[in-house]
């Protein structure tokens, strides 16, 4: 009965995203999660410190789940996991790297017990029917791997994150020969990133990055030099603490991630540092500027990181010269371009030199640029493709290039979160959907920030709040207090004491209007007090605060 | 007395931003005002529509001005004139297309009876003892100039915005001729804009997009034609419309600001339109696919905008099709990349096709790059340099191409918003400061807005609000009605009653710990309530929702 034999793909994030990656790949009873991770909010997702997907279908399919496999350890792969466990138990297959950052994140977010298990690139772990191997790619971040899974009815590969670098920093070119193999074996479908699928040509290695810094190490003299890249960019970090070594200067980590992530690299053995290299920042004193090299967090411009307050001149331990050579190792994320502009103009005007992107080979990507998704399609020749880990734009052009290395046209899936791909000897289709969406942390509280209360959150951001206060005689049905009028991010109240006084007016007209009818309906009250102010306010300011009638009654 | 002869440079707005340009030349009793602008704010500014310059300085020494000379139309050029003439009366000079631009925005603003002058480049205009000369300079909007300020001691050159187009859509090359003429007679003090001084080279022509836009063209066969540029680039829309005459497609203008200015381009004569090319939206219909253009504005995401109403379905007159090509020829300005992507995310799920900016050469700058700066200084050979319009990063970099090009460096002023520099035969200083700053439009609002609310809002905006209301007996001391507590962008109530109830009971203990003090102590009591309920709720959901303790008495 081979043609009753399904193979299932879910998506539940990733998909016309950059972030959040989960996808579910199903055969009968087995279900195995690859990654799952975290997206940060945008703009408008108001006081939102994280997105996650929504698990209810992991959750009401716990059972079947037979393992999470993950891919590499940044945030938008793994960021999602202690939330996950907090509601359901499953054994988590990584490399160590991936594995060591995952144990600082479930020691912080206090979950214990987990069932954690290290695995190297050519290790395969049988799941359920299924089987997983791990297999080696370039990344900016070490122990990044894609994923060959076998099933019954042919591999599902799925590439993670990936870039081709000949000249990596450490460890080997992607296994390309691997991939081959693979491919030749017979890949039912593949699973591919698309982050820079719309950049034309190749990705450039990071040994660039390292000949940069050693030009401006050559170079820096007596200068202190400070760089700032991502934590979790290992190699990154490694560079520079090969040039360090190289033109004898002490190196300073600063910034918590920084550290942590450091930390875990080097005692897992993905670093190489000479013993006396890196010196704690309380002895920075000791010595000379040009004998300094500080690697800190906050490449993005991020409010709360080292580099932020060193601009600002906000970090305690560490104060800006016109002696400071300033390295912004890093692309800023869309979104991030306003802020990481106002960190380098800090920078500059404390007299410090600042060389960014725009102005030097310090940055490459760790994702793969066209021609090398080529290469992959051209190893993998995959029967179906699904393009993941981008916005529709992104998966649409990866779709053409798919069609272009020839997979056909119908054997191509765009898929939304929550969608079904199931493949069986016959043919794939997509069929019901699973339950999917953005699941909104803010604080300790998981999805109870929904729609309303963003909402509400605009508005109020917008236009500030209107509060009208009055006590009601529950026997008599009359005004015994107030109104009062109370308002916050409205207008400068100080200033506006007439705007008040007018505003306490139309409340009060008001209440003599619907004196007549019976002032206890209190819905029909705060609906009239509600309209008239918004009405007035408008008028006079052309605003739209939020209106909130309070009634109190004795 | 020669020596006592001083010209003072004062820029109100431009100095350490991109936005809100204004900068005051004054000799003696003369002041003459250059631009008045505003910046569309970021998204620090919750609420805020714009930001204008603080006024203050031209209030206190209204009777010195003589005028307000403009370089060009765009609205970080003259968008805050309506706000200053409501405050001050003075002539404004201008191109006829500046001036046209001007006066939709004097109406809109129900600004009357302003003394407005048409000027041409070449013309003189002496005002007090200065004499400004518009001279001709190629920029994103036609009628753009910068200004030869003659002054008893010598010129000041303001380039206002510029660029070397050796092969203009309309008009002439940049006058380079009359610029190396005021050079030769002696520059005092060159100003100059400094957008694009970090990126090297030349900015490539604006007949670059036009090559670009008949390539697409012809190859559209029957696909309707939708581009998205900004309105006030009227040799783009003039491109599209030689595009569209080329290969006989009708026009559509779509978007208020592209049907007005459009409008003024062509009833002054900067455009040229075949008489039946623009139809109306109303008679699209009566056309096909292939023989229709769509103009529009939105080429930066903007939510009310033509195009974004299209991509999601909401515009009344305009339906997205499968055969569609739609062409953002714009470049994102920072902070709207994801606005921008989503946009063309939305665009390409409805099928149609989109090229943007990275897919060709659809979009030009309308700056100068590092190289056409050069070009100037080498024409203008200032004595004194001033580079303005631009971040810190960018008036720097300025300083240091004009050093290399022959200033000295101790003759290069980077300046702020306020610094004076007064300019004597002896030399330059900076002198004491006049009051300058960033003033917030908010609705019909201007400057009522400031820190304060902005903090309410940004808190509002993060956590949201508690409302805690009670009435309390004057003459007992003792609360009769309450507590209640009200929440506004905090979590959704109906599935956090229990936090509300135990909310609620943190707030009675509060008060009846307070009981045997004088409940009267309004201020104290409020602050134990704010200080109880925060700590209780930020221990239960690590969130610090704004808290608003409201007494009532009675």
């Amino acid at each position: 009965m081979k043609n009753n034999q399904r193979v299932r793909i879910i998506p539940l994030g990733g998909m016309l995203e950059i972030g959040k990656n989960l996808t579910l790949i199903e055969y009968k009873d087995d279900i195995i999660i690859v990654d799952c991770g975290m997206t940060f909010p945008d703009h408008e997702l108001l006081g939102i410190d994280s997105v996650i997907p929504d698990i209810t279908y992991l959750i009401q399919n716990k059972d079947r789940i037979r393992a999470m496999v993950l891919t590499h350890g940044h945030e938008d792969h793994i960021g999602a996991i202690p939330y996950v466990l907090k509601r359901i138990k499953m054994p988590i297959y990584g490399t160590p790297l991936t594995i060591g950052l995952l144990k600082n994140k479930l020691k912080e977010h206090n979950v214990g017990k987990v069932d954690l298990h290290d695995v190297q690139a050519g290790d395969n772990v049988k799941l359920g029917k299924m089987e997983v191997e791990w297999i080696h790619v370039n990344h900016s971040i070490p122990g990044a791997c894609c994923l060959a899974v076998k099933t019954p009815l042919g591999y599902i590969f799925h590439s993670g994150d990936f870039k081709v670098d000949y000249t990596p920093i450490s460890g080997e070119v992607i296994d390309l020969n691997r991939i081959a193999e693979i491919g030749n074996a017979g890949v039912l479908c593949m699973i591919s990133e698309s982050t820079n699928i719309i950049r034309e040509g190749f990705t450039m290695s990071e040994s660039k990055v390292g000949e940069t810094f050693n030009r401006i190490f050559a170079q820096a003299g007596e200068q202190r030099i400070i760089i700032a890249t991502f934590a979790s960019n290992v190699h990154r970090v490694q560079q520079i603490i090969n040039a360090a070594e190289k033109y004898n200067r002490k190196v300073v980590l600063s910034g918590r991630s920084m550290l942590n992530v450091t930390e875990t690299a080097m005692k897992l053995g993905y670093m190489k540092v000479k013993k006396d290299t890196i010196i704690d920042v309380k002895d920075m004193n000791k010595y000379d500027d040009g004998d300094l090299v500080l690697i800190t967090t906050g490449s993005q411009g991020e409010p709360m990181s080292a580099l932020t307050r060193i601009a600002y001149n906000e970090h305690r331990k560490i104060q800006l010269t016109p002696n400071d050579l300033v390295i912004l190792s890093a692309h800023p994320i869309p979104g991030n371009e306003k802020a990481v502009s106002s960190v380098i103009n800090k920078l500059l005007e404390s007299g410090a030199k600042v060389i960014y992107e725009s102005l030097g080979e310090i940055h490459v990507s760790g994702h793969a640029c066209e021609e090398e998704h080529k290469l992959l399609h051209a190893l993998v020749r995959p029967k179906y493709f699904v393009p993941n880990h981008g916005e529709y734009r992104h998966l649409l052009h990866h779709a053409e290039i798919a069609e272009s290395m020839g997979t056909p046209r119908e054997n191509i899936y765009i898929m939304e979160n929550g969608n079904v791909l199931e493949i069986s000897q016959s043919g794939a289709k997509l069929v019901a959907d699973v339950p999917s969406g953005d699941i909104f942390v803010d604080g300790l509280g998981i999805g109870d920030v929904g729609n309303i209360v963003l909402r509400d959150r605009k508005h109020l951001s917008e236009d500030g709040l209107i509060a009208v206060v009055l006590t009601l005689s529950k026997k008599e049905g009359r005004v015994i207090s107030g109104p009062d009028i109370i308002s916050r991010g409205f207008v400068y109240v100080r200033e506006s004491g007439d705007l008040m006084d007018d505003a306490r007016d139309v409340v009060k007209k008001t209440l003599s209007r619907m004196e007549n009818q019976k002032l206890g309906d209190w819905v029909t009250l705060k609906s009239a007090i509600r309209d008239d102010l918004k009405r007035f306010l408008f008028d006079q300011t052309k605003r739209n605060p939020m209106i909130l009638p309070i009634i109190m009654e004795i």
